[in-house]
């Protein structure tokens, strides 16, 4: 048993160190797919929300989404006590089930709460005020996240009521995604992205290469996100977890480049890196529960959803530079609701799928419009038309990004 | 045992992430090496090839590459199937001696396959046109990889005769080495490429960070591909190959960027890389039979082809903007020879290293010819010269890999 | 006890792994916070470091670090022989209690070997001559930091006296550190750092992403920079260091942010990326005996203590382009004294740190001065005013980083 619960951590620990590296690729990935001028504004939050998050999960996070939900408890709030420290046993092979120590449950959850945040970070990119977002992100990822957690992986009432959510298709992705929703809507859209009849227009991001390392990035994390979520190294588990993952990954990318081709004409390639992004989503919520086929179905039906929904979005004239209502909303929602399709454990349902989406629905929605509007009133969410021209980078840090080269005007 | 298997499973796991991780890098060193202009077709082409590779793996690549040969088989081709259906005793200790489940079999192996074609991508980058290029990838990736592999990892003829390729110098490597040969050869060089002499020009890759950092991921990624063909977490197997596989690594980047300065009198950074690559490339078809010094040897001697092999590349007027053909083909062939000569193992001999390295030949210039040809004849293989000249960016995908950045014609 | 040997040993080879990809992340930080003129000879540098120190470790590192002091010996200096042989228990779990097997040891001490001269890399940046470092770099690497190394880690005298260095933040960090500040001594400032008043001028880096991305790379590599100095896989102590490991990076990077904030009313995200590194540097020589608490005071003092202590260099007019004297040499003393004050080890006492400290400073600040003041006196360590001005990479390596791209003269 020593031996199982030492591979077991070692798993826990590198999915862990995965789920960090995403980070980076989110990081890449927004940058990527944004213009120059706002570079150092994104990295700042990027770096901000991993440093803070996991601050804020060690202050109070951790112990908020788990609580320890008493016996007959509403299963809706509850909270440890602030700062961390390790049950008796949390160190054996008796806690969890001898799938982690209590050390490596902290640092894997934690890695995961700033994640929710960084979501949001790209949508508001370009023109969301620094101070307002750090704030947001504070009480999102400090409060907000870790009680939507609570309410399945902490054991809370849609875990009682059997809603099912393997890595966080809504936990984590559609509880960014609605954020996202909410403050992109609220802070209206960039100047120049629609034009006077409402056309939208294309705004080019400044480094494709960047954006493209990101999506890897993002999917070689997603080895950790999603096999980590097995909460031990079970061979089985673990593995077919890798393979739908990767199955739904290829097929979302693939179908999105199809039918964006089909649609549009062109060979895309961002939109075949969202395509991938959205099958990963896709997968999550059951990518333990899945046949490498419906894998394939569920990403490539996350691949199609992308397409549209890009162009659904910016239809209905909001504006998100780097597609994450899309990508994390759309595709979560599709991939949580998949679960009550396709699982392969029967006691999945639709309906009760369906109750946990719109559960999260109601809260993200609520929590993040209390916040977002309040912030707007108060202190206000929007730089000034001139920061916003003249970008974020030399506005709110005083820094170019790349100061050693001669740049567009636009 | 069930806890070796743990912890063989998850060392294959994390061999799989990195061999995953090797399209990031060969992306980054695409095109770091190769103009801005073609950045984000070569970007495509790589992400094209990781997604449907796997997909095709998941088709029929799997079974294609392992079909079980009969007892008397000529072990020459045969398939088990379309789709992947796991044996009974897929996720236990008893399938292929607890090394790994049935499910990381597949994806590991699935992760080797993309490699071949990415390696021609490098190769034919800058003027070949897209859509014949993916269908390429689909016959070779699909078809022609696989049942090259059967023949020595599908325990196929060459496996019975004794040839030894431990991680892919020839099943790999030279695969697409030789593809990249026909390819380049039927292709002709980039416009400039040689003036009206035939005197070879350099084209500069546009972006060094990205090439130096694609070589280091490269390298990070072959701690999984040598290391997981172990095919367990053997501890005295697996960290040999890691010693084997990185003192050779080192020893052909020192060796060849110091012939490199004897020749041209430059401290050449990419030369360095090319060692670099070209000692992993050389290591990988013994690197879990050979000493410490056998693989500094191996390494020393791969830098110092390098030198060479890219400046015969240039005087046969071959245009290989990436030098794939000095890395992976004479590389590969070198170390698959090499273990002939190095090898710990005394059944290894040079000459049926040798047979095995001309079967190879034989296969995949056949049939990479037969493709590339037809393809040219029926469908055209290059683009315009204007499309060359103005780059395969805006022509094939409508979009620029760095809007924000004023950049040089040429 | 095989099965727990073979997870250790996976846990070790992955933690290699993952320093071995921190030098990754040096080379993007180094080249991000320098001017894109110098990028090739940063690279160059990086790619030498990587694998020239590998072989030096190959050749007689390994054996003058770890050499077996005799019962009674001084425990100062001795050589257990050229090139690396196993002992005959070496593959088997006597060796090393189980931890790993002899080759994964070999390995992973190896690529801790470059990481002093990586440090010294970035202070010496634009305008050191490449050949003097080449020099340094063999000798630093190949005769003093295994020295300095088996003091503690091989057993030597301070190993005998109790002084505690975990991970190295004073047999690494701070080891590199003193090298870096004489070299930066007796090289002067760039041209243009500071004015004729003495007064300093910010010389912006040339890509931030890179920097952020080489930050967030190096914080990956911790995990198994401290992680793997359990070595073994020890589940408590692993995760416990993972967990002390990035609440004193989190810690850092916020509190050197608002320190920067309050002091300069600016929102600077290198002092946020340095804070970070600052705080992993911080924590390194107790990572294993720290409560949570204690790691996020450590960082938290390490951040504060990276924004004077920048300023302070800056002020004695010494010129250190990526800060390594703040990072590695500043925070490497205190989070080497911090274990004398907040180690959970009654043993740990502050006296001996200090002594260790002041042993180290001592013995380095001597032989990096031997060594660059020797190579400025017979060859000459920095190059020439116009070849400064236009550039080490033209001049050095007859490269341009970015061809394709329009630059601004500075």
């Amino acid at each position: 048993m020593d031996a199982i619960f030492t591979a077991n951590n070692v798993w826990m620990m590198i999915c862990t160190a995965l789920v960090f590296f995403m980070h980076t690729g989110f990081a890449f990935l927004e940058i990527g797919l944004t213009r120059q001028k706002n570079t150092i504004n994104i990295l700042f939050k990027n770096i901000f929300i991993i440093t803070v998050g996991l601050l804020l999960y060690y202050i109070g996070g951790f112990n908020l989404m788990y609580p320890g939900f008493a016996e007959g408890s509403a299963g809706i709030i509850d909270f440890a006590g602030f700062g961390i420290s390790a049950p008796e046993n949390g160190m054996t092979p008796e806690y969890a089930d001898g799938g982690y120590t209590w050390w490596t449950d902290f640092l894997f959850q934690g890695m995961f709460a700033a994640t929710a945040a960084t979501i949001v970070s790209g949508a508001v990119a370009e023109r969301m005020k620094i101070g307002p977002f750090m704030i947001f992100t504070i009480i999102y990822v400090g409060l907000v996240y870790p009680i939507a957690g609570s309410w399945k992986w902490g054991g809370g009432f849609l875990d009682q009521m059997g809603f099912y959510d393997f890595a966080g298709s809504t936990l984590v992705h559609s509880v960014g995604g609605w954020a996202a929703l909410v403050a992109v809507w609220l802070l209206g859209s960039r100047i120049g992205k629609f034009d006077k009849n409402g056309k939208p227009r294309a705004i080019p991001g400044h480094s494709i290469p960047l954006a493209t390392a990101g999506v890897l990035i993002l999917w070689l994390g997603w080895f950790g996100f999603n096999g980590g979520s097995v909460l031990s190294a079970d061979p089985e588990l673990t593995s077919l977890t890798l393979v739908t993952t990767c199955l739904a990954a290829a097929a979302g990318g693939v179908v999105a480049a199809l039918v964006s081709f089909l649609k549009y004409k062109n060979l895309d390639l961002t939109m075949f890196l969202n395509g991938i992004l959205g099958g990963l989503v896709g997968i999550t919520a059951g990518a333990d529960v899945m046949t490498p086929e419906s894998a394939i179905i569920i990403g490539a039906i996350a691949g199609t959803l992308i397409v549209f929904a890009v162009a659904f979005v910016d239809a209905i004239k909001l504006d998100d530079p780097v597609g994450a209502i899309a990508v994390h909303l759309i595709c979560g929602i599709w991939g949580t609701l998949a679960v009550g399709i396709f699982s392969t454990n029967p006691e999945h349902t639709f309906l009760i799928q369906l109750t946990g989406v719109a559960c999260y629905a109601a809260f993200c929605l609520v929590t993040s419009f209390i916040i977002i509007f309040t912030l707007k009133k108060v202190v206000g969410i929007r730089v000034s038309e001139k920061e916003e021209l003249e970008g974020l980078d030399v506005h709110e840090h005083g820094m170019d990004a790349y100061p050693d080269f001669r740049l567009n005007e636009h």
